[in-house]
């Protein structure tokens, strides 16, 4: 890649500055993208990704991945389960959105049951299993946004979904990097 | 732009093609698009925006735009409403979550209202006003999902929210063009 060709331009008619190629007038826009994900139930816990690839791998995350074209956010959530859990689910609605600002990220994670039995480690997990509420291993868990998930699960566990949660107070931007992690 | 340049190859370890630049080797990743934007109750009824851009100039639309990179989704919503309908709201929470297929497309819509009063149109607008249910132009809305929206904040208008609505059934996964529309 001649990254020397992309510089940031300001195209006409618009209010900010977009990646240009400076050689073919390509202009690459770069808008936020989504990660779909769930926090699925499985033997009364929730089940963990330990991953496979960077970052953070080695790290404890839900299964979640980036939205592509072509699908709905719901598909993408149960096509991320399959190809990081090797579990099929069923999802009962949207638990939480998440800005990450910071990387540019928006996280839409569903509250989530099993369809099938069975889960695995797929491609990009080093190991899949359901972690009791107990057992959870909060010092090993890949992304802030996890911890997030996880304790907004376990405090509407069992009750209807409400308005889904936002970021907390204390990162309500997604500005604030996880201690030890370079994302 | 030297369209001749760009081609839909697959790259190592990846599952789908990328439009690639054949020259440069720059990869446009190709993810669906944030829409934010709200409902905004102004005077009991609803604040419409008609729009003078394409697509759908002259049609009736909610305040809406694409996130941009380093924002949160809320903040988009409130810049879209500024934007578009010169109107300073304050979000109640997501309203709905609708995706729409078939232009990589997810919409994030609050529950908004008021925060100062006064609306205007901004430059993407002709005309802005609140409309009671009873006036809302049915038959002039630019897009199926500002239909869907509508119905939902007024089947739970004035009650707690919960889970966001997604796409209704008849077009659970935004396929369907809106007649008369090129979109």
């Amino acid at each position: 890649m001649d990254e020397q060709s992309f510089q940031r331009i300001q195209p006409d008619g618009d209010e900010h500055e977009r990646l240009t190629c400076t050689r073919c007038g390509f202009i690459a826009y770069e808008n936020p993208k989504i990660i779909a994900g769930a926090v699925v139930e499985a033997e009364g816990g929730v089940l963990l990704c330990r991953r496979a690839i960077e970052p953070r791998s080695g790290f404890w995350t839900l299964p979640a991945g980036y939205m592509e074209l072509g699908e709905t956010v719901e598909e993408a959530a149960r096509r991320e389960a399959w190809e990081e859990a090797r579990v099929r689910i069923a999802l009962d609605g949207v638990l939480a959105l998440y800005s990450i600002a910071r990387i540019g990220q928006v996280q839409v994670l569903f509250r989530a049951r099993l369809a099938e039995p069975g889960w695995g480690a797929g491609p990009e997990s080093l190991e899949v299993r359901p972690f009791a509420w107990a057992d959870i291993p909060w010092g090993e868990l890949a992304f802030p946004s996890v911890r997030w998930a996880l304790r907004h699960w376990h405090a509407t566990r069992g009750q209807p979904l409400s308005a889904p949660a936002t970021n907390p107070p204390e990162d309500a931007r997604g500005t604030t990097p996880l201690e030890g992690s370079a994302i």
